[in-house]
């Protein structure tokens, strides 16, 4: 049995005791100095996060509407837009403009292999007049982190608009949104942030408040222009999910307690021992070695293991949420989230939980090589020397 | 001084300590069975509220992202719109449904003064295309509530979709979404139903899912077949704001514990409680007799009062956050708002505070003229006796 759920799926993200008690406070106006004050905090220590200087607007909503407010306030009906894809959210990413009337470009590669930043520079010499460039920082789905850096100067160079999802990477996995060259990067309060879902972040360059002049999709819950205007006023334009402002405040606190060189490698490390400890139990990592997830990791089952069960098993015995697989994946694939409020036991204890199921699974014998594993690779020994 | 704020502003609305205290709990997945469970208790419980058997929708948003949902689910590019409005409120519906490329005929009415139905049914009478009507239930900017049973069965009886933003009426003014034959009803978390922001609630009719089929505006976020196809699962489309659930489904509680009925009868008193209190002071009611809001009461000033004064002395001094105007009424007006978890005591404090302030500002002695004009309005003592 268990006490605390260990939510291990790759957002919603558990909400620290001290980002839990930021929401216990009696609701305030949002057009008042008090939120005006959160809303300058918020977006200062985002700003930092996402290492720009560029515009940084809340939006209430999931990521995806974050997503949605980049296609609406840069994509024209009939524009040709490439979008680089390897997994669902990419997937998403170019329905997303496809519903905006866009002629999508997809450059598309195999689940668990990263975009290529070579082949991403041909198809924009082949697509001269795709003018904004989508692409997908950390895919979620499949577990695997985007060459961001590469794929950025490659449509920079060729002087695109690049056009960031990164709702599961920032705060979490490094990113230089203005040193790369990212025009317009998206996050979601419930990832690495320690708040719950409910605020889109969304960065804005000045070449991509150019193209937002002269774009014609309808907007209007989206639009950026009145969310900077009514942010220079303290202010959102439409009322925001005050108790996730409350909460992203106190986690972009905590993060920078914690100082974000030191969030981004206790992330690399967690995600080192979970890929240790599902290869010790016999899961195959789905996503390319080089390329794996820093914030979540996906792995393919070990011979004859039903994915619902053991996810069954684990949440109803253990208290141990992971999730699944998408679209084509689905009942396919487990993914072991392990990004925001996480830490070494964390993943010890969920390692060890897979483990005993395994065992009362009639898969393999938990033998403790899990933990061990686990383990190993917090202490820093190499894998061969195990 | 104050411990403890009097949000008297018409949304959000101040949060009841057992809704505080729903959401003190730790993050849960999304898309397992105790979400689902919340989203069906709040789903049902909505319904109950709207009194409709149609589908009713949750959104991460703030009411206006509700509202953008009917448009973009149901008007195409160059569709003519009828868009009724006497207030800020209803200019953004009609705004809205222009940034979607709808030809909006507008029927504007002065503000204070309420929708005429007659004038409605000419109208559409001479703009047969009209598919779609918008109309405004409760008119937040000025404190009016419009007479939506006639306003709708004008619509119905022409044929017309009936769209109604009841963002800051359901759930503390009477509506019947389905015996009125409305078939799009918005409401937000932060007003009536006592929780913080960040869910819209739309009501669905069939009616109107034909219409949606046809429309051809771009939709994604916003999509209602897609919030329908995951609600049948237990889900949302998008990660949803999850704590805004837990409120939410607090709040609905609270409201079926005390009825309906009563919660109506709660309003409606607080409201005549306030208009009487602020007429005593001195200030003039804004909105025309007969259509007085129960949610927020707006009134212009006693001569030679600064609204921005008041207001500011009324925050610092007294704990007390009252509305100005909005749109050409900004610093011309003051709005009270007494909906979602407010009580007699409440209204008696904001009266109260507002005397001190006045003698403070030098327009009017304190002389409990406002706190007995309560009293005796909630006692039942016709203005007249007093």
């Amino acid at each position: 049995m268990t006490f605390q759920t260990q939510l291990r799926i790759p957002g919603p993200t558990p909400l620290p005791e001290r980002v839990l008690r930021s929401m216990n406070r009696p609701m305030i106006d949002h057009r008042g100095p008090e939120f005006a004050a959160i809303l300058a905090e918020i977006t200062a220590g985002a700003r930092r996060v996402f290492k720009t200087k560029n515009d940084l607007l809340l939006l209430t909503s999931s990521g995806t509407g974050g997503l949605e407010s980049a296609v609406a306030n840069l994509v024209s009906p009939g524009d040709q837009v490439v979008a680089a894809l390897c997994g669902n959210f990419g997937e998403r990413f170019a329905a997303l403009a496809a519903a905006y009337g866009a002629d999508v470009v997809r450059l598309e590669f195999e689940w668990g292999q990263p975009v290529e930043p070579d082949d991403l520079r041909l198809i924009l010499e082949r697509h001269p007049n795709a003018r904004v460039v989508l692409l997908t920082h950390n895919e979620t789905s499949t577990g695997l982190t985007n060459p961001l850096r590469e794929l950025a100067r490659a449509a920079r160079n060729a002087d695109r608009l690049v056009v960031v999802d990164g709702v599961s990477s920032i705060s979490s996995i490094e990113i230089e949104t203005d040193a790369w060259g990212i025009d317009v990067a998206v996050s979601g309060s419930q990832k690495g942030w320690m708040a719950p879902p409910g605020l889109a972040l969304v960065s804005v360059s000045e070449r991509a408040w150019e193209q937002q002049v002269k774009a014609r999709s309808p907007r209007f819950y989206f639009d950026w222009k009145e969310a900077k205007t009514w942010a220079e006023k303290g202010m959102t334009p439409f009322t925001p999910a005050v108790p996730v402002a409350f909460a992203m405040q106190e986690g972009l606190r905590m993060l920078e307690e914690e100082g974000l060189g030191k969030v981004y490698e206790r992330h690399a490390r967690l995600a080192r021992a979970t890929q240790a400890g599902l290869e010790a139990l016999g899961f195959h990592l789905y996503a390319q070695d080089g390329y794996r997830s820093n914030t979540v990791t996906s792995a393919l089952p070990p011979g004859g293991l039903d994915v619902s069960a053991l996810r069954k098993l684990l949440d109803t015995k253990y208290g141990v949420v992971i999730a699944g697989g998408q679209g084509k994946m689905t009942g396919k694939m487990v993914r072991v989230g392990h990004l925001g409020a996480v830490a070494e036991g964390d993943v010890v204890q969920v390692i060890w939980a897979i483990e005993q199921a395994l065992e009362e699974l009639d898969i393999a014998p938990a033998d403790g090589r899990g933990v061990a594993a686990v383990t190993a690779s917090v202490q820093g020994v190499p894998a061969a020397a195990r």
